[in-house]
């Protein structure tokens, strides 16, 4: 088996839509057996899956992805191919993927957690230079993507701040794309205005990854939040098709919850509540798209009202930056996630996310710090996300990414078995 | 033979100072036959070149050489120490450079190519550490000079903005370049004070690059403009001696003209037509410096006048910021540089170049866009020329030029076959 | 033996606490003879230590192990759990050294130097990801942090300005430190306030290396400096027990004395004189620290007083900037430290040193330039072994140190002989 058995089994639970313990039956094993083949390599408690396992998931897999081909011509390729925009190996929008083609995506990203957990070491892009252009601050998207691109191998050259010297000289974007494509590798472009970004990629053939152009898309945001969904209800054994998610906050001007709402409406029979003071509500074109699906629709700006049931609470920052002049009287304490509410309304199952940054100041009603131990607070879990999630899409737009397996090293240093101090450890579950 | 067949082919022809037609009748093979060996190794019309034409071009070569070594003795050692700024392995000026040097750091940066080009990867510098200090801002220098190092399998560590904080706090320019140079292993300096970098430097025995100072130079910029002319020339079939090279815009103030124009001074027999508005005229002391190597200048305020039959027209950008309150009465669209003049003065196998960035705001006068898919704009060929030419910059300095032929692997990720969508693709030409 | 011989020699006359004439008596050899063993490997006049010799200096510094493990039990483990801060591999203060950890920490940085000299490259660190955090410009303790984890073959983000784009949205430093640490293995932070520092480690596992915050500690500045001491202090056959240190300038506020204080007292009788003008006194609690160990502390606001018979002055910078509106009326001409006060008051052995920047401006009286080329400033040395100190501390947090001396490969490149071209040569000694 050329990959990892935890890569394997997960990949073949997303591919059959099966929850563990549903998968655990299909095959006629243990649930507690199926728990300990999906532990990291080197846990105490991880166990060999016996080849007869592999062999017959294999098979089941297999049938299935056959009957899949017959369905779908579409999908063949690769990867990059097939998520490709205007033909170009360039991740602009979460509309470029299809179910498949993320999750396809997500397999990747799963081949790249024992880099990310700093177990293994890869260089398989040793030699290549992403050009990180930052045109507006963004310190932790910024450095999550130049930190990604190192853990593949490459260099990374960094421009932060909000003017690009030899644009405010009165250079097009048609100039500067095309002169730093002739420097870099790759591009990670962050810019405040919509669209910008695309006229950047417009003016390259390298790959291009939109960091996010001001209230337009952050593609690969809503992709590590997906991923986290994915994940997390793996370990929690449910299915992302039926799921309730409730959305908190600033629904109107969050471009993450717009293009995560997208990414979701991929998936089956979704109920959505969003929850939002007035002004701030859903913008109506993404509520009709996601309802065209079939999914399930409630608007609502009690909290406690639209928590009720939710396996996922995402909650967002109002960025009173973004509308200065604009009434906020609506958005009040009562909008304020925290233990007690969450305590009241969900059960133990539920996973609580926000994109950050969060504001913990005094009076910002943002996603309380009373759930810092709590392991139903998953963000710094999902920022974690970000490292794996990104080195996967680095890979597929260069076209690496079936070479990262081999090229898989231990790590020489001695890393901490926690990163953070109140971090949960889910009793051997992963 | 060492190094690869193009490599080899295009120093011959450097040498000898022969175009393809000469040099293909010279050697008696058709002109046809020396294109495809000169096409980059994976093209699909490249050609293997007879060994029989290797030794009968080994053996022309040497016996010029053999000629020329009678004639000058001070060539010889490594190409570093000839070119030395006070006994130091610095680029400070283009005053460093005679022909013959020139053209051997050209031949290095001939060998950086296919790395440049993304075919290839090397890690001949790896564990050095670039200090790239841009005390001024200038994101593309910095980026590509950081790319080259990277390329070599280097580090960078950038500093950029106007303030140093230790600077800030009244520690001299010799203090900092000591501090910095026990930390790397060479510096690229940027800096808006004339003669600052060559303080920089005298503080110093680890090789340093003036990344522009002021108005004095920018020497890295004059290189890669002269090996983009001798390049463009190559594919063309001609030679600089006694070309036509037309200068426009800021000649008074745009330091980049004044060190092309002294390179260019090494060759033979050229014309230059300088085509400035009124009070921006190229320096006299420069004019005089170039005719007293007998070539032929003319100065003009009518662009059209200027162009006519030119090889190249260097376009250059009206640095406003530089003279705020002087008056620019003369400067208007009659300077225009557009298809329509290029088309009405000049052949189809006139170049068109510009140091960038250009200024492409309405009412800004600089070179047109509608050049933009016109073969002959050079501009963005010119740009990626700055990777090679700063690779083999540092090479030569710290002395790795003749590890980076065998430390060459094959990149292992996919780069698109040509980086901007409207680059010209010259019918398998090179 | 698995060190080289400059590392084995230096490290048992350090743990024996013998000068080099002492040491030399102690096993029958001539000093001259010691001294060419001393020398760096590649020098000219570099020897070969028997292998007799080597075998005697074993048993001699395993007795005196001996012995000391009897006295102290509690010396034992890695020494990144014996500097341990909370449990955690982080260097927050110099208080988490003891004399025997401190010298052990010397002993790595010994090992690094080959590397820090460029004789040598490791790539021991290769994959991981320095943080490189800011908050506060310090562009030469960055860079020092930078090129170090460079040199071990690491990655680094930097991030630097006064405002980090999240925090200035309201994001708490626990979620910035916990985000980060998702991103890289290690974080060096830089802060303008007092115990942030401290706050960030809190909220990570991952190695934290305090790089100064604010008015709190700077520890490996005063780590450096301690070994620059002791590394000068061999070279003149000196011990640091029983030494006299002068220290001028701004005692008060001046971080960098109150940590190298701190740090000198873990030595046996020490003479302290203090020289400050008044108003910028060393704090009482300082002086009363250092005095219970048994150290001898005079203070004066007279300079020549102060220095008469110093082994080491250590002259800081009055940092105006920390008191805009208070009396600074005693700083005056009088304290600065030049080459006439030295000559009159010290001996041809003195070493002056200086955490730097200095403040090279007319009237500022700090550090004078007249000493540049005298071989008793030791500044740009002491700012040299910024690299292999910085790059002990990363090698002990991340538990890679015994990794290093099998990593070691030669340097492609040719660095210049000496960095500096003032840069004294001891005539053959090291």
């Amino acid at each position: 088996m050329s990959v990892s058995q935890q890569v394997f089994l997960r990949d073949a639970m997303r591919r059959l839509n099966l929850t563990r313990d549903v998968f655990a039956a299909r095959i006629g094993v243990k649930r507690r057996a199926l728990d300990t083949w999906l532990l990291p390599e080197g846990s105490q408690e991880a166990r060999s899956m016996p080849e007869v396992v592999t062999r017959f998931v294999t098979e089941i897999v297999d049938n299935e992805a056959l009957l899949k081909k017959y369905a779908q011509s579409a999908q063949s390729g690769p990867l990059r191919d097939r998520i490709a925009a205007d033909g170009k190996h360039q991740l602009l929008s979460v509309d470029q993927f299809s179910r498949e083609s993320v999750e396809e995506l997500f397999r990747i990203a799963d081949l790249m957690q024992p880099i990310a957990r700093r177990q293994k070491v890869s260089r398989v892009l040793e030699g290549a230079v992403l050009g990180n252009l930052f045109f507006e601050a963004s310190t932790r998207t910024r450095v999550s993507f130049g930190a990604a691109f190192c853990r593949l191998g490459g260099s990374v050259c960094d421009t932060t701040g909000f003017t690009f010297s030899s644009m405010a000289k009165g250079e097009s974007i048609y100039d500067t794309s095309r002169v730093m494509s002739g420097y870099v590798d790759a591009m990670v472009i962050r810019h405040p205005e919509q669209g910008s970004v695309a006229e950047f990629a417009r003016a390259t053939n390298i790959p291009v990854v939109n960091g996010g152009d001001g209230p337009g898309e952050h593609p690969s945001q809503a992709l590590l939040d997906l991923y986290t969904i994915l994940t997390e209800f793996s370990r929690l054994g449910k299915l992302l098709d039926g799921a309730h998610v409730a959305m908190v906050g600033d629904l109107k001007y969050g471009r993450t919850v717009h293009s995560l709402i997208k990414l979701l409406a991929l998936y089956r029979g979704l109920k959505f509540t969003l929850i939002a003071p007035r002004g701030l509500e859903m913008p109506d074109y993404i509520i009709e798209q996601a309802s065209k699906y079939g999914h399930v629709i409630e608007q609502t700006s009690s909290l406690e009202q639209g928590l009720v049931g939710a396996d996922v609470i995402y909650a967002t920052r109002v960025q009173k930056e973004r509308f200065a002049d604009e009434d906020l009287e609506g958005y009040t304490a009562d909008f304020q996630v925290n233990k007690a509410i969450v305590d009241k309304c969900c059960g133990p199952d539920v996973i609580v996310m926000h994109p950050l940054p969060r504001d913990s100041r005094e009076g910002a009603h943002d996603l309380s710090v009373d759930l810092n131990d709590d392991p139903r607070l998953a963000i710094f879990r999902q920022a974690d996300n970000g490292i794996p999630v990104r080195m996967a899409i680095f890979a597929v737009l260069l076209g690496v990414e079936g070479l990262v397996q081999h090229s898989l090293r231990d790590v020489t240093w001695s890393p901490p078995s926690h990163i953070g101090p109140d971090d949960s450890v889910f009793h051997g579950m992963d």
